[in-house]
């Protein structure tokens, strides 16, 4: 069998390294910023591609990414079975169960929120100038992808974004993840549609109408039967085989098997491995933890892989078109904003909060990346459309946040966290008594312009009225206090414990004193629940009573975040978006 | 960039779903047989490879496993990088602090279990017929090979052994443990010093010594700076970066540049990978998720692959040679039994648990076939010998269990879910009281050649004396029974609990009724202390009332198996074998 040489064997594991570290880092760096981290991915393949790399040290570049050989067809292997699995966590997202909930006013919206750009975005490319559309492809198509690309909306960054403004489980919230299900499902199977008319697929292995039957048939037997086996087997997997390797192995040979059958019959890979996920994903019997392992690994090795590999087929400087980043910004705006806004009015939903759902709907996130790759590698549009349309996608997924913030007047939920710095941290209190450790923390709670003998009296003073031991070993001393800006946490362990007067009687093991503004009635409470929530798990305040020094105490909290539970299905930590 | 067709999507996407899918369920079939999974999975390669699959049709193999062009490519890529992680977690289980604690006499027998084969495996492959060396290598390199190849030990399949015995945290499980450590790592350093004896490696790009001082500064290098470095590195990773990606990204990019490194060196990249598995599984910093997510996934996924895509190159029927088979299987043996065993009795072990020693790292598992397969693309040996040390490799380690057992005169510790059957779980008692619980679940316990309602009296008569009320919920109500052949149990769930007279006061929900042959005087022990270690968590315990049917059962045990965490480090769920 023919195989790599060893020398093609250092040149593909140094490209990979280098793109797995470069989107890693990146993709971290953004999402400090509080960006989506498939933002920092495509810098990263920005950065080691023709853009910048290729502009600086064009050597380095062949070297790493060279175009002809066996290095370049075992990296197109790698991304290409990278994005089926991507695709197959995006598709166990899409909950069935949301959407059919939401009802009546979900599939309202999520037609006008489709229709009206799909219209726009139709109109303007087929009778517009045909810019941007690559020389081989017919208008027809072009415009009908234009339109489907548009029309799309990306649900990973939308579940991301509400979950970070504490409205993910709100009613608002739930409508607009189930009309951005809608519009994913639907979005992927015209687009499947859009593919599949082109010829009758790559290898013009069918006419047009078989591959748009197949396609169909394909989609409908999927949600229906499909759906309905894998729920069946998976119960006998779980109880017969090991765990987790049983479904593990299961879910990947489907989504492979899928893949390949939406290859052959025209559409691509990708199509088939979403549909298999969107089946997976809809079983009750999938447990978290398989959930979770797929998606880990999805997300922090094949995502940033595939994203960052992208950055190497195009130049980002050479192929960026003012005019086209514009008109397809523009448009892709104000027909889904516009569509899915009045389509939300006419349901009888207040202003604000239309335009709310609108523009949260906005985001286009990585969904839009991958469909303009799949239409460049099919000839369908040029690289300065492709270019048009990632800076589309990035640019409605970093508005989407801030914009629906103010719109819904939102604060993000505030974490204590963020507000304990290496100075304002105590890993050994001396203190034995209350009294002193107050006395202990609030030197170091960062407080600035104010008297700190006298915030010292302040809390001392609410302590004496009203004793801050809550049980659980949780002592929060506090006050609010005059000419302080901001909030300020100061935070102690005592291994011995201190006798907060609490109503379980345990003295406190962890002691964080919390000074708030005088006229902040809000974060005070806030802090107070985030903090009793962080440390509710018997075992991890017993984990947090061991740390040793700051590092180790983000290092800890880190974890917590990660693992809850909530969060994890509905968007992975740092997904897809 | 060249890029694979839609065609060549198709082929490889299939390729991979059939190793995988085949590879998985031989897998799971040999471990129903308690043998080692690697067996399975290259079974899996032997059916779709030329040997089965070809012989029936070639036509669909050939499709499938094309020889030539883009497809062989991916796959070689593919599961180049399979086994690059499979050496990564083979790395991480070493565990170089259990081998220092066990000192002198680790490194004593360690010596002997390595020296003696290697002395014999040189002599005879130097001196006798140079049988199954390649036409192009040196006799010399072909010996130093062949010793080095029947002094390894598989540190899996031998951990994975005294886990089934129990012994696993035993004073001569853990010595058999570090000896196997000490193998694996003297093993391998020794394999990577004979590739780059052969010219200076497959590049000629440096001179063999260099290869030589390289290879050996490398290894010193990770073992001392690497590990520290990791170790420091880890805990900042994990303060600052999103969980567990950071990790995730970091492990497998410096294992890639690590893998990168040797093969560019001159030595296979696995050696790169396996060492840096090393450093960083040594690194207490390293947390037990991050652990089992990368574990999970390369035994589930990467290992199958990688195992069943051997069978695919080599013909198993054809090339198998009865000679050299035995050759190779007894000189392995001999070796490895005396030298280990010898050295045992040397530090005063007593004659039995000296041979039980010698046999248990006289298994080879996996790393034997890596070995091999390396050896063999090397050009260092051919198809023939490849066959003969698979062979051996497998048939070792299917040996060491049974013989060990033997040997200590032990028994593989009893599972009560090997006794519970579909007809012997009652998902809902009627009974409200202890007594009717007994009458309710003794006919369903499958006990034959004994009269029923007899026993049923015994039961009863034994509970009314001694009420097996343990609280938490569980009651086992049990007696010895004249007549009975095996053991049974009947298991029983009372969703409003009965009273079984515990000492918590509390009412049993979970109620299985034990019985065992009369002379059987430990087998109940050890089946209480299974189900009550099984039922130690109490929300699994409220998990377990919920099961509607003995497939719902049979799903929630397995996943308790598989998660416990002593068990999750020292031994993957189905590992590299």
């Amino acid at each position: 069998m023919a195989k790599l040489s060893p020398d093609e064997i250092v040149q593909l594991f140094l490209a990979v390294a280098a793109l797995l570290a470069m989107g890693r880092t990146l993709g971290e760096l953004v999402r400090k910023l509080g960006q989506p981290s498939v933002l920092g991915e495509m810098l990263a393949g920005i950065v080691l591609g023709p853009t910048v790399l290729g502009a600086l040290a064009p050597d380095a570049m062949h070297y790493l990414f060279p175009a002809a050989g066996n290095v370049p067809i075992a990296l197109d292997a790698l991304t290409t079975v990278a994005i089926s699995l991507f695709l197959l966590v995006a598709g166990m997202e899409v909950d069935l169960s949301t959407m059919f909930r939401q009802g009546r006013v979900a599939i309202g919206v999520g037609f006008g929120s489709t229709l009206l750009p799909f219209a726009l975005g139709f109109v303007v490319f087929y009778f517009g100038a045909a810019n941007g559309q690559s020389d081989q492809s017919s208008t027809l198509i072009f415009a009908l992808f234009m339109a489907t690309a548009l029309s799309i909306s990306a649900l990973p960054v939308i579940a991301k974004t509400l979950l970070d403004l504490g409205m993910y489980r709100s009613d608002i919230g739930m409508l607009i993840v189930a009309v951005a299900i809608f519009n994913d499902l639907v979005g992927w199977i015209v687009f499947a549609l859009v593919l599949s008319l082109m010829g009758g697929g790559h290898g013009h292995r069918f006419e047009v109408g078989e591959t748009v039957l197949l396609t169909l048939g394909f989609a409908a037997a999927m949600l229906t039967l499909g759906r309905w086996l894998i729920n069946a087997v998976l119960p006998w997997l779980q109880a017969h085989l090991s765990w987790p390797g049983g479904v593990l192995g299961f879910a990947l040979t489907i989504t492979l098997a899928g893949a390949a059958f939406t290859e052959w019959i025209g559409v691509h890979a990708i199509f088939g491995a979403f549909l298999v996920g969107v089946a997976l994903g809809d079983s009750q019997h999938l447990r978290e933890r398989t959930r979770t392992t797929i998606d880990q690994f999805v997300s922090f090795v094949f995502a940033p892989l595939f994203f960052a590999s992208i950055g190497l087929r195009v130049n980002f400087v050479a192929d960026f078109d003012w005019v086209l980043v514009t008109v397809v910004f523009l448009i892709a705006c104000a027909g889904k904003i516009i569509g899915s806004g009045v389509a939300a009015r006419l349901f009888g939903m207040p202003a604000r909060q239309s335009w709310a759902v609108g523009f949260g709907l906005n985001a286009r996130g990585a969904m839009e990346i991958i469909l303009g790759l799949l239409a460049l590698q099919a000839g369908l549009i040029d690289n300065r459309m492709f270019v048009a349309l990632v800076v589309m996608a990035l640019g409605t997924s970093m508005l989407a946040g801030p914009v629906m913030q103010r719109l819904l007047q939102r604060k993000k939920s505030r974490r204590f966290t963020a507000l304990v710095g290496a100075g304002s941290f105590v890993p050994e209190l001396r203190a034995t008594d209350r009294f002193k450790a107050i006395l202990e923390l609030v030197p170091v709670s960062g407080a600035k312009g104010v008297d700190l003998a006298k915030v010292a009296d302040a809390v001392i003073e609410r302590e004496r009225l009203i004793p801050t031991g809550l049980g659980n070993g949780i002592a929060l001393p506090h006050a609010r206090i005059k000419g302080l800006a901001s909030p300020q946490i100061a935070m102690g362990i005592s291994k011995q414990g201190i006798d907060f007067d609490s109503p379980d009687g345990e003295p406190a093991h962890i002691i964080c004193v919390i000074l708030t503004p005088e006229d902040d009635q809000n974060t005070a409470l806030e802090l107070y629940r985030d903090i009793l929530s962080t440390f509710k798990d018997k075992a991890f305040r017993e984990k947090t009573l061991q740390v040793k020094n700051y590092t180790e105490l983000l290092a800890l909290l880190a974890s917590v975040t990660a693992n809850h539970p909530g969060e994890a299905t509905i968007a992975p930590p740092a997904p897809a978006g």
